[in-house]
Parts: C-alpha cells; sequence; structure tokens
C-alpha cells in the first residue's frame, strides 16, 4: 500500500509502505474509512517540533475490521470502528482510572494517513458502532478519534458545568468541538476567541454566545471587561503556545479552571505568576478512550454533528494539499479517503 | 509599640513601630496573643527573594479584639478572634466562590509580628471562638491562621478522597499538617518525604504511614515503586522549589492531582513535560477564610492538635532567634509570645 511520511518541513509524501499485518494476537487490521490531518500535525510540518528522520503519519481513523489476531474478542472482521490516537491496553490501572492517555503501555498512533492501519490492544482500543454508518455520518464519526474527543476533554477538565461562563482558546478544529463540548456539558456563556471570520461562524453555530478578536494581554483585559473583573469559571485551551496559555491563565478566575489540550512546544510556566492566578490546570493528551461509547452514541442518534469542522475533502493521495491548505488557514480541517 | 523588620539577609530587628490605629470603619484592632514565624519568611530572610528596602514582618495571628471601626457588627471588643494572612472583603464575586485569596481587593497581612495589628475589612476576615481559650490552645489555635489552612488546602486542592493515596513534599510545618488534614480527608495512605528525624515522627504522628528519604529522580522511583508504577492519587507540594515541582508532578499518577501551597521561587514548568504528565494542578496562596469556621471547630472541640509543629515558643522581643532557629533548621515553626 502506499502511506504518508513527512520528510521534512513541508515535505510530505505519499509513498509505498509496508502493508500492515497482525503482529501479535491483540492486533486488529482495520480499512480506513476516512483519516485526516490534525492540527498537531502541522507542529513538525511547520519545523516547529525538529525531525530527526523521515515520519510516518496519522493518528486519527476509523473504518471496517479486516483482520483480528487470534487473542482479539471485542471485535471482528466486517464492524466499524473507531479508536483514539493513544495506544493503550485499556487495562491497567491507569486506563481503569479513564486515563488511557496515561497507559503504562502507551504509544501513539503514528500510521493511519493510509489505507490500512495495525491497531495494538484492538479489544482496548476499538469501539464499534451499532451498526456500517451512512455514509454522510462518515466525518463525524471520524471527529470522534481525535479532534471531539480532545475537545470534550478540555471541557471536562476545565470543568464545564451547567450555567458556567467558558472561554476557549484557539478556533482550530478542537476549539470548535471545544465550544461544542462546553454546550453539551450545559455552559451558560461561550467566549470564543476568534479573528477568522469562517471559523466564527462554525463557533457561533457550536454553541458561541461571544466572539472576542482581541489576543494577548488585550484579549485578557476584554474577558475581565465582560466577566465583572473576575475572568470565567473555565477556560480550555486549544492551542499549545507560550501567548495562548499565558492568555488562558489570565483569563481564569481565582478557584476557575483550564483545561489544556494544546501540545505545548516552547511553553515555560512561571510558577510565581500561576501561583499567585490561583487556578486549576489540567490537561494532556486527551483520555479519548473513555469517551467513545458516549461520543458515538451522541452522533449516531443524531444529536451532535462536529463533522462541520471538515470544511476540505481530498482523496488520501492528495494528502500533501491537506497539509498545505491547513497550513495556510485556507482549511479548517482536511478530511482524507482512501 | 515595637514590630519586626527586616532590614536585609539575616538582618531581623524588633524596634519602633507606631500603633495601629483604625483607618477605616471596617477596621479592627487585635491585641496579639501569638504569632510565629512562617517558612515563607525565610525566602527573603535567606536573600532568596530580594528586598528593595526593609519590609515589616508576620502574617500569622491570632488574639483579642481591642477596638473595632464603626462599621464593623461581626466581631467586638474582648472577642478572641483568627483571621488569615490574605487581606479580603469576603463579599466580592471570588471570595464568595470560596477564594478569599483571589479577592478584588486582595492584600497581605505583613505586620502581625507584633503585639498589636490593625485589620482590615474585619467582619470579613476575622472570625471569633465560641469564647476566650486556654492557653495551651493558643498554638493551635494560632496554627490555623495560616499553616494548617495552608495544609488544609494542599490537600484540598490535590483531590485528596476517603482511601486515597497521598504524597507529602516538604516536612516543614506546612507539610506536617497536610499530613494531618490528609489523615481528616480520609487518606488510606499517607507517605511523608523527610529526611529529619524529629519531623518524620511528628508526621507519623500526625497519621504518615510511610516515609521517603530519597529525593528527586530517585524519590519519584521509590513513590512508583511503593504503588505498582503509577504514582500517587494526590501529591502535596509544601515547598516551593523547581526540584520539590517536579518531584510532585512526576510521583502523580495521570488524572491525579498535586495540591501545591510552597510559594515558587525560581520555578518555571516545562509545558511539554507537564502535559505529558497527565496531572491536575491546583494551587496558590490558600483560601484560609474558607476553612476558619470548620478548622476553630476541630480545635476547640480537641479532635486535632497542630499546635504541635511549633516547638520553640519565644518572647516576641527575641524574634530575631527564632528566624535564626528555622533557618538552620533547629526548630521546625517558631511561636512568638508578646
Amino acid at each position: 500500500m502506499k502511506g504518508t511520511v513527512l520528510y521534512a518541513p513541508r515535505d510530505v509524501r505519499f509513498e509505498d509502505r509496508p502493508d500492515p499485518r497482525i503482529e501479535k494476537p491483540t492486533d486488529a487490521i482495520i480499512r480506513i474509512s476516512a483519516t485526516c490531518v490534525c492540527g498537531s500535525d502541522l507542529w513538525p510540518y511547520r519545523g516547529i517540533q525538529t525531525l530527526k528522520q523521515p515520519v510516518t503519519m496519522g493518528h486519527e481513523y476509523c473504518g471496517v475490521v479486516e483482520e483480528v489476531g487470534a487473542a482479539v474478542k471485542g471485535v471482528k472482521r466486517g464492524q466499524f470502528v473507531i479508536g483514539s490516537f493513544c495506544v493503550a491496553d485499556n487495562t491497567c490501572p491507569n486506563c481503569r482510572a479513564g486515563y488511557q492517555s496515561g497507559c503504562l503501555n502507551l504509544e501513539f498512533v503514528n500510521k493511519a494517513q493510509a489505507p490500512f492501519l495495525r491497531v495494538p490492544f484492538a479489544d482496548g482500543m476499538l469501539v464499534s458502532t451499532p451498526d456500517l454508518p451512512p455514509d454522510d455520518m462518515l466525518p463525524s464519526l471520524l471527529a470522534i478519534s481525535d479532534v471531539l474527543g480532545t475537545g470534550w476533554f478540555a471541557a471536562d477538565a476545565a470543568n464545564v458545568r451547567p450555567g458556567s461562563t467558558v472561554v476557549v482558546v484557539g478556533d482550530g478544529a478542537v476549539g470548535l468541538l471545544g465550544v461544542l463540548s462546553a454546550k453539551l456539558m450545559g455552559a451558560e456563556r461561550i467566549i470564543a476567541m476568534s479573528r477568522h471570520e469562517k471559523r466564527q461562524k462554525l463557533a457561533r453555530e457550536f454553541g458561541a454566545t461571544d466572539i472576542v478578536t482581541e489576543r494577548g494581554e488585550e484579549g485578557v483585559a476584554r474577558i475581565k471587561e465582560m466577566t465583572g473583573g473576575v475572568g470565567a469559571d473555565s477556560v480550555l485551551e486549544c492551542v499549545g503556545s507560550q501567548e495562548s496559555m499565558a492568555q488562558a491563565i489570565h483569563s481564569t478566575r481565582p478557584g476557575g479552571s483550564i483545561g489544556y489540550v494544546g501540545v505545548p512546544h516552547g511553553v515555560a510556566l512561571d510558577g510565581q505568576r500561576l501561583f499567585f492566578a490561583v487556578v486549576r490546570l489540567h490537561g494532556g493528551p486527551a483520555p479519548v478512550r473513555r469517551y467513545l461509547p458516549e461520543l458515538i452514541k451522541l452522533v449516531w442518534d443524531g444529536k451532535i454533528n462536529p463533522g462541520k469542522v471538515f470544511d476540505l475533502v481530498l482523496p488520501l493521495d492528495q494528502v500533501a494539499e491537506g497539509y498545505r491548505a491547513m497550513d495556510e488557514r485556507r482549511a479548517i480541517k482536511t478530511l482524507l479517503r482512501p
């Protein structure tokens, strides 16, 4: 088969790769129905995260089980399944505590921008849909794999409750689905920080009640002004830069919570500033596996349509253009069909 | 009157100061029954926190109301009262949310190592005991003002629950009372990190089930070993150094919580390391005011004896020796009697 490899900044190739095969009896092979490019893929694509060697790409996926190892009992050939970007056994103490992204056997999926994918710990990782889904549901099911699961974790980590005032920093797909998640969790006021018209529109569609275009200290001042000088109950940080983290921390009320899910790059938090902000900070790679059954049900029942974040659909072999479009912010998120 | 002034590292003087007087109708003047030296006073005493000019010292206090301003309704002359080190109005939105240490009118008490103290927002800040306390209860009542309130907040911020496995980093008075707090909140296993025999003994008396003497990476490895490779549910960070913060973060299980109350000095948290640890971080100046009624009741009813952390009692005019003894770790905590 062919698969996606990043050779160097802005050098994405779709090239011959070995066909994945069952390596352990707990593995499954799935035929990818849809995969996509993640905001976090842009860190190495832009050279902000440096590469020592070419790397295979892709960690968001859904598809049909093609083959299972001898020990797999939970899913079978022909089922439609969704998994998370974290390889987790779902049996260790951390997984049992709901933190599959801290699994004692943790690895990260990195070969999903391809027509087939080997999934380790298939019983632990994969959750099947009630039936084969209609084609127009694919984008929303795919979104669960990372971008919705991550936005959901951001809202959960930020303790969003009915009636909360929520700020979302970052208007990428995760931020937008953080807005949707906060809405579903009952937030009363959702302030999306965005200066991009198309994304503002989608944020409002997902439940944002206010848009703030200011950034940095001006953005913080605006949030304070809108919240009686206090700050928000919950702030979702969905970028991962020094500026966005500072913006999140100082937009939060004392005793309020920040859920941060943007992979931090070049971020150093000043201990004393954080201390005197008296906020709660929780984040990391999202334990998407914990949320899969609930999120699949919401999509399957037509309650949510997170697939709207995909505003560009390309055949998988045009993956390089998919990266370019996101890099240049022409697309919010690119869906790829093998 | 005379009061305590720090002129330069290790230069503490007890010298003439103006008598405090009612400045606003919401003020009270209290006659200090007992005050003390705080671990955080050692940061400037040791020159780690630099001084631009001489500063008055002391933020822990209890005593008898001497005089109240015209607007004070909640306490009256002759009552025995305890307040927190944070000046807070206890009426703003942050105070009402239980975060008096984030009060919109926040200041810090800094003149309590003296025979008399002016307390602003007396109605908000001061809580009275049911009656005048017996003399031997003074140390425990004084402890509530900061060191117990802060240890309690550390345990609360670290989400200690019945059955939790808890690690306490730091064996100063706050750490030791963090042990006591975790015990009261139902922790099953409490691991105190200490290499000081006298403090280990008090930690055990307060409820520690295990003592770990290793520090840094070795300390983390020991905690991991003791918790099946997973880490603790809750970690109380009661120091404030780069090393102690790292030790706390990496001793916590994914999804576990750190309550940090040591004022960070020279601490920079690497965003990406924190992210991949998937922990919860909450801390800051403790909102002691929130806990005052509950903690006063526990002491008044004889349920706890946090005053045991005071292992040196001196007349107030020997305050300089009180600092020296703590700096040299001859004393855990010095109580001063005017």
